[in-house]
């Protein structure tokens, strides 16, 4: 009997960059967790995911999986934003960051946030934001992040 | 005598995108009034220039000249994030957005506003976003933004 061993440990999780497979392992079906995100069709999410892909390193979406089920518990994306102002400096933009509702408690948003910030580092960016409702402040605040600016938004549709 | 003339009618105001001779204009120095923005050499400020321009729409740079004199006076960016939800929709991030501390009062920042909403609305987002601080809630809202989420950031250096 596994007593003691946390609930990540007992299962196989593997934290990575989305593959193109991963439409099929409930990538989009996350999502729908987050926002609204309607069903995408094979040849959508193909044109998106080589858009994306196409950006390098300006662009990495983590995933984690869980390998046992072959299904994605976890997400979150980070784009880097080339600016003039701090010396020509760069800033990770960090979005659309969920974890499966069957899988929370487990800290695996904390692994996807450092996942994320540690790309951002290592291309050279100042720092990394993100945009959240106030009821998420304290989650990324564990994850070393503060409260900086307000968010304005204006819709078009 | 010009009485009753608005001021940014006596002037000679250019609305356009960011040129690379723009340096040579004051560009640098009005980013300077935003933020930390040191001296650029003209080598690395085409690198960034070129980098940018790379991105066609996905990142487009306002600048407002007033030609009389040639001088930037106003300026603020939009890049076009690519995303899978909202059925693979686009966002527009607004950034630096600044006017010239001698040319406030004339409206030049709701003129570069409207030319990054209309862009990332022209080129098919569902909307535009941008962080600010709580003094300036006022003046977005006049520019219809309206405040939703907190921003929340992360220094690396």
């Amino acid at each position: 009997m596994q007593t003691g061993v946390p609930l990540n440990e007992a299962r196989n999780l593997q934290v990575r960059k989305l593959e193109i497979s991963d439409k099929n392992k409930g990538f989009v079906e996350l999502l729908q967790q987050l926002t609204v995100c309607d069903a995408i069709s094979d040849k959508d999410f193909e044109i998106r995911f080589q858009e994306l892909s196409s950006l390098g390193d300006d662009h990495v979406i983590c995933v984690i999986e869980d390998t046992s089920l072959g299904k994605i518990i976890a997400t979150g994306s980070v784009f880097i934003e080339k600016k003039f102002i701090r010396n020509c400096g760069k800033v990770g933009h960090i979005e659309d960051v969920v974890v499966d509702r069957d899988s929370r408690g487990m800290q695996l948003g904390k692994k996807v946030l450092s996942f994320l910030a540690d790309h951002a580092r290592s291309v050279g960016c100042y720092k990394a934001i993100l945009d959240c409702i106030n009821e998420n402040k304290a989650f990324y605040e564990k994850c070393g992040f503060k409260q900086k600016e307000i968010q304005m938004v204006k819709y078009f549709i």
